[in-house]
């Protein structure tokens, strides 16, 4: 590297790991002779010299002790796809705690910093971890005083009043929102954006929270949704079970979607594509965040000075498919079927 | 637990660990009030009593120091979610380590057993583990007298041979073969099996290996293989890319797929669905292969004794799509057309 540069050894050294007072063109030649070689920094190499573990944790703490098998849940899954990736090509390992770790019982494991996923508004978690001195950066904005190194988040408010919008628009007159009880930032200001929009074209709020980590008790909360006396012609879910959900639910009280239920919920999965009808969904884009936290952390971890911002909104994108779009503007209300039980 | 299923706790104990003596009944009966309470094993609670890390590795040791973000292959991805999954219910935290992983490295790390994807024929990591009494399992079975404590795999050979007399059906009279260098098992028992195809059929064997790490060095070796003066009318590709590569290369030179060549290529991507035309792909199932190294080597290190073979076989799955189907029986040779860049 250093010869193929034309550089020494320590300026190799301090360019590519941003220390030192080199002058700028200096630092960007070596770093395009690093490219073209293909070198990776070696996490290694920096092991030895630096008695740094090399490994990086990833964990979701909105449950605290729940069991919570998290990777079967698209967003997750892919989410920490992205972040092993990331976390190989610089050359570290990924831990992938379970989402019940408490710091008295992985605090064996010497990691050098964490990803902690929605964390709740007083995380016991990552205040031990920074308590520690060890960078945290979390998924998810944290919620109040929480001490993270950097985040990364969506814009959830705006995100869903886009949603409620894109529904009314279809002809929704009374909007549901199907929402969790924990409180970390995505349940909390997903719910707070329904409410303040419900507030603000004066319709009454119409939902129902569950412990979002329990499958079951989403198809419970979806059944209890629609079998209100107010019930909703179109319903928002926050979790990515909630379309089967409550396409379940619809099938039950035999309502037709979209005829007579709009559905829309936030999900990763491609199997919404496929379902019958196909539901719209809102993807919050985790490749792009888990890649984006762990760069994160690595650069704090090794103090590099980078362009990167350390707090970062990646954009939502909605996926419109059959199950928010009425079939003709006018559409008369049909008869209830009778009941479909599968 | 205990008082739920009306025993003692060393019971409970000894009935979830496979230990002790105890009547079949009683160990069923425990086992069904677990999971009717939805009782999780804790690593954590077994880390503090038994000093284990409750860590296991994983890791691609096939390429040995070269790097290999190796999760960016749908195969590895696949496999790694699903090992994930299957560590987080058994409250264990999966640590994926770099390709590149020297046991002198990582050894700081405590891990209590580690999965190895694709060892090499004298793999010097698994043969330290195994010195240091650590339990490996392989994802591949093991070449030579590597000594691991378990492996599953697939019969690569039965798959080999299932794609080139699904090949040779469809009309091709000289099947090529895209390989590696490597000198795994996969590898190694799927070039064989194409050699003593070749033998057996009286075809003079076409192929080309490449270090199937480096993407590029596959889309030479592809083109290559098409450039050569015995040209193939069919090939099989051995890994992930080798599809998109090998439909490149057809362009390049005006080969149309299926009329002039037929494609199939081992992969788990769906990207093969919707290609011009869809490829026709050999699945190896990674998700039933990472949960089942996953149960193993867990089994191994809480020294439970389990009804699950040590040496597990999983089928493959060959997905027809139009690029190994000819269109008639008896096609028109077309003359080549004017070669088209991308």
């Amino acid at each position: 590297m250093a010869a193929a540069a034309g550089v020494s050894i320590t300026t190799v050294s301090d360019a590519l790991n941003g220390k030192g007072r080199l002058p700028d063109a200096t630092r960007r030649h070596v770093r395009e002779v690093a490219d073209r070689l293909g070198y990776r920094p070696s996490a290694a190499a920096r092991t030895l010299r630096t008695g740094k573990s090399g490994l990086i944790g990833l964990t979701v703490t909105t449950y605290g002790d729940e069991p919570f098998t998290f990777t079967e849940f698209a967003y997750f899954a892919e989410m920490a796809r992205a972040a092993t990736s990331a976390a190989l090509a610089r050359g570290y390992a990924l831990v992938i705690l379970p989402a019940t770790s408490r710091h008295d019982v992985w605090s064996n494991v010497a990691l050098d910093g964490t990803v902690v996923i929605d964390p709740s508004d007083q995380d016991p978690v990552v205040s031990e971890l920074v308590r520690q001195g060890l960078p945290v950066v979390s998924d998810g904005r944290p919620a109040g005083a929480l001490p993270v190194t950097a985040w990364v988040d969506n814009d959830h408010e705006a995100a869903v009043l886009g949603i409620l919008d894109h529904l009314a628009g279809a002809g929704a007159r009374r909007i549901g929102l199907l929402t969790g009880t924990s409180t970390d930032t995505y349940t909390h200001l997903s719910t707070t954006a329904y409410l303040r929009w419900c507030e603000r074209v004066g319709q009454d709020p119409v939902y129902e929270a569950y412990p979002a980590h329990d499958p079951c008790a989403g198809a419970v909360a979806a059944d209890r949704l629609l079998a209100r006396p107010d019930r909703p012609d179109a319903v928002y879910g926050l979790f990515d079970p909630n379309g089967t959900d409550l396409l379940a639910a619809a099938r039950r009280y035999g309502l037709r979607v979209p005829d007579d239920l709009l559905l829309v919920c936030c999900s990763e999965s491609t199997v919404y594509a496929n379902t019958e009808p196909p539901i719209t969904t809102l993807s919050l884009k985790p490749r792009r965040i888990g890649t984006a936290v762990v760069q994160l952390l690595i650069d704090a971890i090794e103090g590099v000075e980078s362009d990167r911002p350390v707090e970062q909104v990646i954009p939502t994108e909605l996926i419109v498919r059959t199950s928010s779009q009425r079939r003709s503007p006018r559409t008369t209300v049909s008869p209830p079927r009778s009941s479909e039980q599968t």
